[in-house]
């Protein structure tokens, strides 16, 4: 752990930056630290299925972070809507491949837990929004 | 209202029954009880952009069930966590069109909050895993 990387995050909002600068720097051990040390966690990539529990989660941004070239990561919070020990942050992400020039849309629904005073990232959903303008894919799924 | 439809959802599990329920048979009228009567409701659905607000929300579902036959929708709560006011599910939805043969898997986060003693849906994030094995697409989005 670096001086500039606090183990405790005091406001759901420090941990979700924390989150996307480990993901830009592609910094797993600083990735580690942004999730709750629970098999309680989960993740869903974008187009990805569901992982459950800290060995698939974490793997799989593992997998990530070794097949690539560090992203630029921007994001922006939409809403939040925070209760006692449980915060929701609905997310755009804006993500630039290492490789390409191109920005790719993201939206993610950022779950976040308070655990011995610090603020834990409980789970994430990401998805892509599609292209075609259409409202709804075929067959409706809703 | 229909008597065996309750206005008020003593926990987050019952208002879940009743979305789905409300979406296998198109029902507008119990999909808007479901809900939050508040525009700090959102939606994305399966590939879709992030809608915001009551009128965003419904206009989409009513677009849904307007151009539709029923589905035949399933789906099994995986994980919950509940604070006072805010519950979190992640579900796993199978829709069957009406049209087709065909189930889809879909995944969902579901994010309910109490309001005046009733649980209503805030939120609902729903994507679709792609049947390529790869664990990501590319370029990484994560």
């Amino acid at each position: 752990m670096t001086a500039d990387t606090p183990s405790t995050y005091t406001q759901p909002e420090a941990t979700e930056a924390a989150f996307y600068a480990a993901f830009g720097k592609l910094d797993i051990v600083a990735m580690r630290r942004a999730w709750w040390l629970s098999d309680q966690i989960s993740c869903i990539h974008p187009g990805g299925k569901l992982l459950r529990g800290r060995n698939a989660v974490m793997s799989s941004w593992e997998e990530i972070f070794r097949a690539h070239e560090p992203p630029t990561v921007d994001y922006r919070l939409i809403q939040t809507t925070r209760d006692q020990n449980l915060v929701v942050h609905t997310v755009e992400e804006r993500v630039k491949s290492g490789e390409s020039d191109r920005h790719a849309l993201v939206l993610a629904t950022n779950i976040y837990t308070l655990v011995d005073d610090s603020w834990r990232m409980l789970a994430h959903h990401a998805s892509l929004p599609l292209v075609d303008p259409r409202p709804e894919p075929q067959p409706p799924l809703h």
